[in-house]
């Protein structure tokens, strides 16, 4: 373990449009920041944070507002709260729960189990009257982009990157949005160290840790939130072996949880 | 903005006993990791991520468990859920609220308004029979460790490091734990981008990042939980301008939130 981590974000991608082959533009971008810098030639254990949005747009979820018409509840909720009717209307759609829905904020949980804010439902840097919505299968979007990517980059199959899809959630009790990890293609999303021994030679009882989740937020201090540049090379990391899924692994079956 | 971010670990320090001076532990780790890589020499920007476990050990909070005597509703817990009595009772003690209670898992809102599971109270990286405490004031603390290192590092005062004190929390709703700040001290800890334009031109209404908790996250991927490396060196972080602490900006008020 080298006990260093990288975080660079590649070039500023195009704007992405529905059907645009993400991967490419991204193997584009990457060869851009190689040509500038030889060292960001892929290497074994990178992993590439592709942020929802771009993801979301290249797969076409998106929906236009002016299709939309809102029920009597989203009206009166906008109406309360200064906000766009037809985008609750659409966040409510997405829900398979509503956890909270109170001054102005919708918090939702959505068919994949993630619990966020607006479900996903998202108008920052999309077109006017349009929202993305969440990728349908955040995983498989990963799984995509890097088997994309391993015929794009012509490397070694050790040197495909892995690939985190991430978005900026919200969490109780904290202010602040930290960004997580909705998908991950190859690696395992969860680094579970019980029964290793602690520096003291004490069994570990309850670390794991959330590794996937990690890299997605050192990932955002790299791109920021209105650069243009969605894609972030992480190397260094140590990587949890083995397959997984957030679905599988990381979000929490509901019998599990302590909270609502 | 470089779009890179860089995280070292910087090398293990001594085992840390109350009372030890760790503003000179710390700065001692970063001269040995200055005299293997003149690149690691203190620069505009930097900030330092110290684990609360070292924090907490120099600060002696830490109890003797053989001290303890657990009230009835501890022991009957600990027997049902295969825990420490003690160590419930510590939990109970340092509660400020009793958030869940259940499934062998505490959670609790400490004094400082974290919460967290066992109100932060920690037997992993201690001798035995032996636990940590939460740092009475983390923001206090970090301001401490930087004030000693501006005297000890002798650099320019824009060099001085900023300084976050991390620690491992599980959140609702998802598996694993990842790491967050408890204090600050040299920046300010959200980064309120409310009223800037997205890339498309569109004022942002919502978006705070929490960035002080972004960097606590990719300081955990350069250390481990197991190495002995509880000092990470960030660097390349758009810090946001000003002051701040976690305990006034980045706890939500009870009023505030959404959740119990």
């Amino acid at each position: 373990m080298t006990h260093r981590i990288l975080a660079v974000a590649l070039p500023p991608l195009p704007e992405v449009q529905p059907g645009d082959d993400l991967p490419a533009l991204i193997a584009d971008a990457w060869r851009e920041a190689m040509a500038a810098d030889a060292d960001m030639a892929p290497a074994q254990g990178d992993v590439l944070v592709v942020t929802q949005k771009v993801v979301s747009k290249a797969e076409g979820a998106l929906v236009d507002l002016r299709t939309i018409t809102p029920r009597p509840e989203a009206v009166a909720f906008a109406e309360r709260w200064d906000r766009d009717a037809r985008q609750v209307e659409v966040v409510l759609r997405e829900a398979a729960a509503v956890v909270r829905m109170d001054r102005g904020v919708i918090i939702t949980r959505t068919r994949h189990g993630f619990v966020c804010a607006n479900g996903g439902v998202d108008a920052s840097n999309v077109a006017p009257d349009t929202v993305t919505l969440l990728p349908e299968d955040p995983d498989r979007s990963a799984r995509q982009i890097r088997g994309g990517l391993a015929t794009l980059l012509d490397r070694p199959s050790e040197d495909v990157p892995a690939v985190v899809i991430s978005d900026s959630f919200g969490r109780p009790w904290r202010w602040g949005i930290t960004d997580i990890a909705l998908g991950v293609a190859g690696f395992a999303p969860l680094d579970d160290q019980r029964g290793r021994p602690d520096t003291t030679g004490r069994t570990m009882r309850s670390t794991i840790v959330a590794v996937a989740d990690e890299i997605a937020s050192a990932a955002e201090l790299a791109s920021g939130k209105t650069s243009g540049r969605p894609v972030v090379l992480v190397r260094g990391v140590v990587l949890p072996a083995g397959a997984g899924t957030i679905h599988d692994d990381v979000v929490m079956p509901r019998e599990n949880d302590l909270f609502p």
